[in-house]
């Protein structure tokens, strides 16, 4: 029988149907699971023959093509030293080095901590872990309109995340705050994740005494021994597509690696641009480059936390602009993650993905069929689960609470049909007979508190209700809530010693650096 | 190598980039395929001991609980004669009879034959058709509001469905029109899918007269031995959930599968009213009234065409409305197609369902998950494909608009991935190298035109450029496209005298009833 577990993660696994009646009330963090156990089976789109052919192109530009690795000695001794072929900056290697340096060391599954230990992700396996949008310079709400984000809207979607039930993970630069200085904002970001939630966090990656800072405050959060011995933070590597990575990006990764803490590789490719506008050649050259620096993570510390990620998108004809949530990255995510499993690396897809300016019918589609399809494909570490507008320019307020519903609805999928006695029903049949309802059934009344998902943000009433209401869309909808949410936001406790000790830190490294702006 | 054929079907298969290209094209159905060939696999989400399970429970029904074939002594005749045991209305099922009977005669594909033959849709196997939704009284565009709808609404959509590459099939009840006497409705739309459409289409079954009118009018436009051999018309009977087939439903089943005619069966079942609440035993009791109705028309007719339907769905816990889109009934679409994969039976799903009054984001997200999940699940006939608002209470225009878009989408995602040599590019990265655009590469010139799904409708502009245009969301855009198509819209050619024989034989059908409005 396969009776489904309750979606329920890590230390507060609880399964059984008082959990599920608890998870899904959508009300506060309480009892919702720190992240997911799968336990439906992954959407396998390619066979063993055409994964093979797509990890054989993919050899061949490794073997063939190489990559070259800017500005970085270091990791050309590593990669000498490791059997490649290394001359001047270009890179090639030789056939099965690089999966054979990732098979040696590679952890399948980790545990990324989080400052609350009930809240700590587990990273592969079955597991899957929603994460907000990353990187936007821009904000959207109904009422302000679209404007640069600042560090109080970074807080506010903190804050947000936190309070969602369905969301598993801080994120990381979840809006750019442009109202701090460039060289000094990933101080105020890191603190506003360690301070306003309580959840796992990513660290800045744009130089590497950034990445040096970020992991310090976790030092300081979790104690210096702890971090030596265990992941507290993520770095998102963009791979300088096609087939580079360039110093600031390798320098990064080589601080965290050393530091084990947990990096993720993505190779960034917009079809046509930074690779062949055709899929297949577009996956391979993803899989080569991802393969690449996971390697290189390895040969920096092995066993060090390393996700293996994947960025594809198309164009569109008529504009060439970039489009999101098509079906040709919908396709290529499905196939990078069954890659990613041969490998044995936990894998990183991106989230609700669209290219619409407004959490719209067009920004809902598309990033309906990319989240969907990315927990389909069994993505461990789903980035931009919520908030993505505008190809990733935009964080906007009302998207990221239509997202993370949506994040809400996927936990009831990926949990799966529970096929045991009450599943099945037969003394409600029994009882009710034919031709009768089930509104007052014995069973009906046992289960229907925790039988469907309950949506925060869907309407199903009649029209008349819903035109007495105001007739609200959507997004109207979901404005209110996130004001409500923020109204209602309470901060996770702190030790004040900690609390101290983070901003102490921050105001001496502010002050021991000039602003700059860009 | 698992080389994508081209998404195409019957009589204008065509591979190779020219077809994609000219299907891609978004621009009238010239080129567009007369249906889908899946070229990617089924999501499995149940094994073997999971869906056997389900198969016993609904055995377990047939058995012990049995149906009731209300008002209809012919259809206890053929239960009694096939070995059934019938008490009065009550029927009940000896272990393995329902099944065994339809293994024993039952088509796993067929044939359903369009006026213009290159339209004919084939029904089953690895093949999807897309229909539009069907059944509402209420109709709503962004200018005229939610309204009931009249004949004009209806041939409005008829055309639409007509225009659009990514429909197949031209539907049925499309909209009520509601300005037509409820008893010669019937004449009026079979007419319009007839007149102003030349896709394959559903007929009346709302009574068995109406049933065989449907028929008629196609006996006038096919010609009459033409339609004895061959299937020109679908309906749809809705099962009396829980268990309960009636006399209308069964009068019309036996008129149609008679005349060879296809049957769509469909168990309607809003878990906890018509059904039990919990999603393993209305799977269970969807797949016993599906059987048993599949089955009938086999006892009618061996080999008549028959399509296995379901419609499974949710409800607010906190309303007790309906709810659309879910999880739950998106889990139970998925083990429904394998159960009827298993029984050798083509499958209907549901398409875009939404709870939403409008095609925002919810109604996007809802139906977006409901329709790619029914792809995914291998729905071999699509109906509600485009338009569905409010549980079904609504057609609407711009929702019709933007859910044939995401058809659009859909083709080239159940095309799947090319892994040929021009896909994988080989060339196009010795040409480029390393850290190099791929803009103005041979491959990419040779192949950008057919690379991408080209939406008619999503928004990819700079977000400067959108704003000049008028900042329009989805919706917007979609209310001119419509308008937009209907334009342009040309009839099919049709034969005058059958014209005339149609319009004839209405005019006296319409002429020898009485009106009825209710």
């Amino acid at each position: 029988m396969t009776a489904a577990e309750a979606v329920d993660g890590g230390r507060r696994r609880s399964g059984g149907r008082e959990a599920r009646r608890e998870r899904r009330s959508g009300a506060g963090t309480a009892a919702a699971p720190a992240f997911i156990t799968r336990q439906v089976p992954t959407y396998e789109l390619l066979g063993e023959e055409g994964l093979a052919l797509i990890e054989r192109h993919a050899e061949q530009l490794l073997q063939e093509v190489g990559l070259e690795f800017r500005g970085d000695p270091e990791v050309l001794r590593l990669w000498q030293e490791a059997g490649a072929d290394v001359r001047g900056e270009l890179v090639r290697f030789p056939a099965g080095l690089v999966p054979a340096i990732i098979r040696r060391s590679v952890r399948p599954q980790f545990t990324q901590h989080a400052r609350n230990p009930a809240r700590s992700v587990e990273i592969g396996g079955r597991h899957t872990v929603f994460s907000p949008a990353y990187g936007s310079p821009f904000v959207y709400d109904r009422a302000g309109g679209r404007r640069y984000g600042t560090i109080k809207d970074f807080e506010n979607f903190v804050k947000l995340a936190y309070a969602s039930p369905w969301l598993h993970h801080s994120g990381g630069t979840i809006c750019e705050p442009v109202d701090v200085p460039v060289n000094k904002r990933h101080l105020d970001m890191v603190y506003a994740h360690l301070r306003w939630s309580d959840k796992a966090l990513m660290g800045s990656v744009t130089a590497p005494e950034r990445a040096e800072d970020s992991i310090e405050l976790c030092r300081v959060a979790f104690g210096r021994d702890f971090v030596e011995q265990n992941c507290v933070i993520l770095g998102n590597i963009n791979v300088n597509s096609p087939l580079v990575y360039d110093v600031t990006m390798t320098a990064a990764l080589r601080t965290s690696a050393a530091a084990n803490q947990g990096i993720v590789v993505v190779p960034f490719i917009l079809g046509g641009a930074m690779g062949p506008v055709t899929i297949a050649g577009a996956i391979a050259q993803s899989h080569a480059e991802a393969m690449a620096g996971v390697a290189l993570t390895q040969l920096v510390r092995p066993g060090a936390p390393v996700i293996y990620g994947s960025f594809l998108s198309s164009l569109s004809l008529r504009t060439g602009a970039p489009t999101f949530g098509m079906p040709e990255p919908v396709l290529s995510h499905l196939v990078v993650g069954q890659l990613a499993r041969r490998l044995g690396v936990p894998l990183r897809c991106g989230g609700a993905l669209t290219g619409s300016k407004l959490a719209d019918a067009q920004g809902a589609q598309e990033s309906s069929d990319a989240l969907f399809s990315a927990c389909l494909g069994g993505a461990n570490f789903i980035l931009h689960a919520a908030g993505w507008l505008e190809g990733g320019l935009v964080m906007g307020y009302e998207k990221f609470m239509l997202d993370v519903d949506h994040c809400g609805m996927l936990h009831t999928f990926l949990a799966g049909l529970p096929l045991d006695e009450n599943g099945f029903a037969m003394e409600a049949f029994r009882e009710v007979g034919i031709g009768k309802h089930y509104l007052g059934a014995q069973h009906t009344l046992k289960n229907y508190q925790t039988a469907f998902y309950d949506s925060a943000l869907a309407s199903n009433e009649s029209y008349e209700q819903w035109a007495e209401a105001g007739s609200q869309d959507a997004d109207t909808r979901a404005h209110a809530r996130w004001q409500q949410v923020l109204r209602d936001y309470e901060p996770p406790p702190i030790d004040p010693g900690v609390d101290a000790a983070l901003t102490d830190f921050i105001a001496r490294r502010k002050a021991a650096i000039p602003d700059a702006w860009y």
